[in-house]
């Protein structure tokens, strides 16, 4: 009985990381096909026609309405649900659930924000990106304090995570000011990507479902530095093969679906950006 | 009797906490509205006519006034009647007093600087932000080294106004190169906005009124860094909502008080003012 | 006898840090004069002609060799005249002198990349800025390095000159890439000024010349950090008082002597200029 | 036959310090040569025309082609030779191997971006130079791990050669915003050659060829940090040098071969160009 409990913690413990993670991940993958999509219609727009068809502004619904789910459900599921079986998280005093919530909270809010400056044009500009910096902050801050009176491992891995974080922290704070740049929102993407393949990665590690967790030796300490690269380097792997693949994707289908499904496109443009589309494939 | 001076030592340290929270908190709504009104005044001017009206230069006279009578007050309390029974802070060494005092010093040196900057034209444009970052940075450097041999929870709590101090310090010295960002302007108002708030704080978990002080367990520290990222939400929604506020409240006044109020715009960019502002509530 | 070497010892300590402390007091005011002489310049300058009249060139070579000269009798009395009498620096294991002649070495190099790029206009521009900013970061990186195993108040005297060291060299920095912005070339020259007095309060505290030097206490601790702060209010005032000085000084001579100094100014744009600083005076 | 094997061994630390530090050394210059010709060709090229010549896009691709074939041969070395008598890289635990790969790979990683921006249209500006921040980032990151649990010499020496690592990855970073600055470039060339003298600096120190290693008294820690300055300087007289070397070398010969290497370079422009160089001669 004791066990099965002790099962069922660990278990909890481990979804307790795995299920922010899946979230952060799909996160990162739909803001890297999102901005590469924008950079793609940029690029072929004759300078002229400035205004975003309609399709980008869905999207942009799209990911604040995102944001406000998944920070709704994970509240409801922190406070509601905190007492049932399956979903422990740590509870020393009780206050930790309200780490995580607040951490929802600061989401959510980023959300609001990217809803409210799609849908009204008096909201300024850069209002959603400092609203996703302050979310990331908030998180590396409470992540920071979160990691005190741990065995070393758990605290080094823990402490990891700051990396993307404040990094995309910082990256997103850069991009109120420099908008539109690709490399920007690419690298924002690669660390959300980062950290939530992160996540997995510390819920394998430290409440493994089969077999003990891993010690606290040196060498343990090392290869998980090393191994938090080698993310990194999947990280952008992933997001160079995505852009490779939306891009022939649009290719592709440019003369036939593209245009119709973002919509607001004169003939005459239309021709241009298929030439121009056309003299690439052409020059490679 | 001695408790009778034990509470107004207490109280004294509970208000010494409180009266600067109050005036900083005044300081950054006051801020809020200023910027807000004049990024509309910005947003609905035709492009040509850049110069200010004279309704935006009485409002900063009346920012570096009030920067300057605060610290007035401040260090003329502090110094004047330090030994009278209601302000005490913590005199070890007789120090301390100093310490409030320069940093009052500062900002009163920045008060000096946003009335010179405003006056006359030959002060280098950015001098009033540079002085209001270095303020900010000395607030901030003298709380680091203030928290030295302290309980960890007064040590914690102490310590976490710094994001708000240097934070503001940042982003203030940002404007300098950066002006009329109006995300910028609004972040600055927002970091004081939550100082404040968070001298509140610490008057009501440090000094209490009534019950003991709370004690330094891991659970209280894990909640004060919890309850930090609730005040910055709070501040948050406290700068959103006042811009709603001021924004519909010029709507609705702009075709009568505004421009008699603000001066100087001729018929012409009144009526395309006012067009452009019936547009977007159209929109919305 | 054992006294006298003592008090020559002393003394010779007090002389280095009040010696190098004047040079670079003295540099930071000349650099307050030339900037506020070329933010006058450049403001009453109609927009076509852009050329730097000789004047800014000769004051340019003048700070290079200040430099190089300074570097230069900085070594050699280090080098040379360290075992006589007058030029202890503290001497463990004899390669603290090398510390210092290393700081001057930068310094110089930092001489040698101004005059060069004041003379051949093939020298990138900036590149005087970038020599000067890899000055201050050694100087900085040095001194950090250069305060372990020392009591309290001499490693927090010590540390706190790291604030105008590593300030000034992130500012410089900037200036390579925000050129001629008047705020952040005086914001420069104080953080030197700042400095220079730093080292003489450095000189005064440590090795006073009459009575024992202070004892490294809380109280102590927390004045000098105070005294800091005044350090740099007084800075600040001393380059808003040279700005006021050298403006109306050029406002009173602009008649006669600064266009013959200054030189090849056209007598339209002498007058444009004199109209338009009467202009300034007539308004305050 | 014990003193053989360990000789053998302290050779092999030998070299896998100098072996690196040759690759980033040769690196370094090389970069300087190319920005300084690339620096020189866009100010004596007239405005209007500004496609790259086909000289500077064949020495991007050599430059990620070095950098992928240092990577392969770097990685390769490591991993199939390692248990060889030559290359032992300290082998606590068998990870440390790792982490020398996963520094090399990722600027193989830089390698490939440099080549596919060099070659495709498509891929972002400045993604190359991201590729190779990052690149910097994780080796500076694994390098700071890296120095555990180690005498206070050999950490010291280790931490050190983080300076040029994270100041390269932060000046690399900025470059992807600054494109074509010649300043930040060299200075990306300068703290390559500095990275890579230091490596030569810690074989030396730490595995003398000759007599026992240095022993970590504080004299020793002091005049290593002294040492680095040295270095710093070293490489910036020779990035200096260079310039002229190039400037003087592209000078005499303009009017023969530089313009035929080139290519695509018109006779108005190569006349033009030429008389800019000599009238720069001249004026000097």
């Amino acid at each position: 009985m004791f066990l099965m409990v002790s099962g069922l913690k660990k278990m909890a413990k481990f979804e307790g990381h795995v299920l922010p993670g899946t979230f952060v991940l799909i996160y990162g993958f739909c803001l890297t096909v999102k901005h590469v999509l924008q950079h793609l219609w940029r690029t072929h727009q004759p300078k002229g026609q400035q205004n975003m068809p309609p399709f980008f502004k869905r999207t942009d619904y799209a990911e604040g309405g995102f944001l406000i789910i998944a920070a709704f459900v994970g509240i409801t599921v922190e406070w509601f649900v905190v007492d049932g079986p399956h979903v422990y998280f740590y509870r020393n005093g009780s206050w930790v659930n309200l780490q995580h919530s607040t951490m929802y909270l600061f989401f959510g809010i980023s959300g609001i924000a990217m809803v409210a400056s799609t849908r009204c044009k008096l909201v300024p500009t850069g209002v959603d990106r400092l609203a996703l910096s302050l979310a990331l902050f908030v998180e590396g801050f409470l992540f920071y304090y979160h990691v005190h009176n741990r065995p070393l491992l758990d605290a080094h891995i823990h402490k990891l995570v700051l990396v993307p974080v404040f990094g995309g922290s910082a990256s997103t704070m850069l991009e109120v000011f420099i908008r539109d740049n690709i490399i920007l929102e690419l690298l924002r993407a690669c660390l959300f990507i980062l950290q939530g393949s992160w996540f997995y990665q510390i819920g394998f590690v430290l409440y493994p479902l089969r077999g003990p967790a891993w010690d606290s030796n040196d060498g343990n300490v090392m290869f998980i530095t090393v191994c938090f690269c080698w993310h990194l380097a999947v990280a952008l792997l992933l997001v160079a093969c995505t852009y490779i693949v939306v891009w022939s994707t649009v290719r592709r289908f440019s003369g036939r679906q593209l245009d119709t499904e973002i919509g607001m496109r004169n003939t005459s443009s239309k021709t241009s950006s298929q030439k121009a589309l056309l003299e690439e494939s052409d020059e490679e």
